[in-house]
């Protein structure tokens, strides 16, 4: 039985990949940066000149691999391709999967990066008795794989699990999103969001806060706000609780869907801790029915930051 | 084989109950007055009578009964049991399936009636052909039935599906619901939220309107709202634009989550038909990401009104 599988976790900026035994190791890993690569044929040679290179460096052959798995923005399970993804080189509708099949000689399976995620929860994280729960992913965007029945959801058409795009604020004058709406969670309670609050406030107000002695608010992070909060700034704590509220809002939607048995999130801002679960947890429950209320967790993934998104796409492959 | 099942559509106010043939015509119907029965065992004993018979005047005996099923409000599939339904007699956790397959020597199945509904236009609506589909119901609330894969989602805990208790105001201060929260969809998008919307447009302004002519406001129905949308009234038709478009926005929240090929819309609200009808498919397109735009149909129920209930919840037996 093979015992080893390629995991492909392609981002905007860089692609990171890795060899992963059964176990949830990922034994060797390497990155290429994804935004040098403006064609994609020339992208995917790069990328799989890496992958060989991680199995001869195992002292492996591709006979042992089981498959490739690829968590990508856009990724369709379906389809094996990429569509329309509005952070990536390559515009329309890229066949991946076959693409880099063709080139390994192995299956590649693709899916977008939260469903990876939530599908690395369930084989190696903390959902691994669990066959009913959500993971949201909280960084530049934010993602959701939900997973029913012990399997991710893909929908009718492959996309499911866009919670990012759901709108918390339907006015028309909400912040303009990645997908050209306006108004959706994503351009508020990602770590971009938090960034944009951040400086709405120090820039459209005088409140004293140590966020305005940044250097350069126009590259204000999440961890910034976080390390003023730390500092007990009122104002970072402020956007915090606007956050997670916002977000644990739309979470109790969600919750009234699916009934899970746990949410689960990953990403950037989880390193902000209590300050933004607490709000989140609140506004969870004040927003659900009395059936629900106290009764779903939520909790911060406990698969290794850098690994995690490794793990997530091999779990694809076996 | 046996061809033949019963169906329990059971209400707040009546019981509807028939017998049902593979091709899923009802057969033969009765009701018993829900509210009457202050006692489970007497609701149980009244009811399954009307069942024995139904069976007796088709010339049938209970070996050609394959099942029963029931649809009831707070009904939980995993447990059998109705739980806590705010607008039934009998109070706490009833096991309600036990029950009746004790009296009938027939298994039970029970779920809620929005998922009895969902279930039915999988196997005789207009669904047929459809795995991935969502089944709202309006009524005296807004219930929904979600088809994940060719199967009703259920959830952990068996209540998956209730999206008439998302909060469409957050504010603490929107319309209490019969769950005990304030601003969920069903208090404004059900055809109760509808004469309520009109009442309190008679009520709190001087806007000259048909809905003014009505000998007792304290009653008025959705039907009051639609016949003075087809005279002309703007005051009606901007409660059906209102209505609308909070429902339509919500639902597109629900195409994010879990991609559905369809939206199929129930029950009693559906009478206002384009008036209705308009303001949800414009508020959902308005709402949902690109990929979308245009996509979900949605439509009316083309089940009998008077049948598709006890159809839904038969066709939990077969």
């Amino acid at each position: 039985m093979k015992k080893y599988a390629l995991g492909i976790d392609l981002g905007g900026t860089g692609t990171k990949f890795g060899l992963v035994n059964e176990d949830g190791q990922v034994l060797r890993s390497d990155s290429i940066p994804t935004q040098q690569y403006p064609q994609i044929e020339n992208y995917c040679d790069a990328l799989c000149t890496g992958l060989k290179r991680l199995v001869a460096n195992e002292g492996l052959s591709m006979s042992d691999i089981t498959g490739i798995g690829c968590g990508a923005p856009n990724g369709n399970y379906y389809t094996g391709c990429i569509e329309q993804a509005p952070n990536l080189p390559w515009k329309g509708q890229v066949p991946f999967a076959k693409m880099i099949s063709e080139r390994m000689g192995v299956a590649c399976t693709i899916t977008n990066d939260a469903n990876a995620a939530a599908q690395g929860e369930m084989i190696y994280g903390s959902a691994r008795d669990m066959k009913n729960f959500i993971v949201i992913t909280l960084g530049t965007g934010v993602g959701s794989g939900i997973v029913i029945d012990g399997k991710v959801l893909y929908g009718h058409d492959g996309f499911a699990g866009e919670l990012g795009h759901c709108k918390i604020d339907h006015s028309g004058n909400g912040r303009l999103c990645g997908c050209g709406q306006r108004g959706c969670i994503e351009a508020y309670a990602s770590a971009t969001g938090v960034a944009r609050t951040a400086k709405e406030i120090v820039t459209s107000s005088t409140r004293q806060t140590l966020l305005r002695q940044l250097a350069d608010i126009d590259h204000i992070t999440s961890k910034d706000v976080f390390d003023a909060a730390e500092k007990g700034d009122l104002v970072a704590k402020q956007i915090f609780d606007y956050t997670g509220h916002l977000l644990g809002q739309k979470l109790a939607d969600f919750v009234h869907f699916s009934s899970p048995e746990a949410i689960i999130l990953f990403g950037g801002l989880t390193k902000s801790g209590h300050w933004i679960m607490d709000p989140i947890k609140e506004a969870l429950n004040e927003n659900l029915m009395p059936i629900w209320k106290g009764k779903i967790p939520v909790s911060i993934s406990s698969l290794k930051d850098s690994d995690a998104a490794i793990l997530g796409a091999a779990s694809l492959a076996f």
